[in-house]
């Protein structure tokens, strides 16, 4: 685990991503594994913490997921912004894309799914609960998060803290063709 | 409409929550309406557009969504943080938000459903389609989407515009305890 990784409790594992970032998905089964980027993911449950996440049936990581039963869910912090655009614009099917970017990886504590190191800011393990008929008409693949971990720079006691200090590690907020917007600014509600 | 609103092409409709902004759900029915805030939601299908929103089996929402079958998706700017969070603590079973807030909205062109005018910077508007087991199981609805707008200060030819001068249109991003991130930073990824 990155030296600046803390475990996270289940508890506060959705509010890794409540906010809406995008986030690598990390899947790995037979010798083979892919890491692809989805802008399309949220919570659905805080206890047990669950998860839906968008994943195109005909990409390799589905065919992985399937295989495994298990995937990660890596936040990219916005130093890894370009690597998260070139995560989502190949296929894996065409190559590793681990090896073709270099990319530093730790095995996930309780399934062993591959985590990103390299530019990530936090990490979700997740067991698929497979839900054939929603998955076959919304491509959408819910899981239960077994395991979170994030870097407690910019993420400790349950909560972000984005600052001016730590801004390479602000989640990135996909726009579209490779434009984020970085949540970088915070702001309290009157009231909270 | 507000008067710097703009309709959406509805294929550019992602868009709108691609980023995970937090939104605004309304509805009515048989004389009734409300508007609940919600951090979880996602598009699901760019053609078709469609969408997944997570709404509690017991809110308000699910008991009027499941009698007039629309809802609307509306998408608060910074300047509405206050009333988002006020919209999210509260539930319109114990009287109507809309009043007690001062909301002003304008009926969706398409379904007639409420959408929220003050301090919001898009609107979908959304056709129910029902999912009776993950709906009971992780209270994910699906929806399609049949009519977009926003607001062409910040959104125009499908891309938002997040600058210094409409700062005030920027999207929120829930982390939690009525603290949000506001997506006021741009950021384009090498090769984009």
């Amino acid at each position: 685990m990155p030296s600046h990784f803390r475990p996270v409790e289940l508890k506060h594992a959705s509010r890794l991503i409540n906010h809406g970032p995008t986030i690598l998905v990390t899947t790995a089964a037979r010798g083979r594994r892919n890491a692809m980027a989805a802008a399309w993911s949220m919570p659905v449950e805080f206890s047990p913490p669950r998860v839906a996440v968008v994943i195109d049936k005909q990409t390799f990581t589905r065919e992985l997921l399937r295989e495994s039963g298990v995937f990660g869910i890596c936040i990219p912090g916005a130093g890894a912004a370009d690597l998260t655009y070139a995560l989502g614009s190949a296929s894996g099917r065409d190559g590793d894309k681990f090896a073709q970017h270099q990319i530093d990886t730790t095995p996930g504590p309780v399934t062993g799914v591959p985590l990103i190191a390299s530019g990530c800011v936090a990490w979700l393990e997740c067991r698929w609960l497979p839900e054939p008929r929603t998955e076959d008409l919304y491509d959408t693949c819910f899981a239960e998060v077994v395991y979170a971990a994030a870097d407690a720079r910019v993420f400790a006691d349950g909560h972000w803290n984005f600052n001016a200090e730590n801004r390479a590690l602000h989640t990135i907020h996909h726009l579209g063709a490779g434009n984020f917007a970085v949540a970088s600014e915070p702001l309290r509600a009157r009231g909270a």
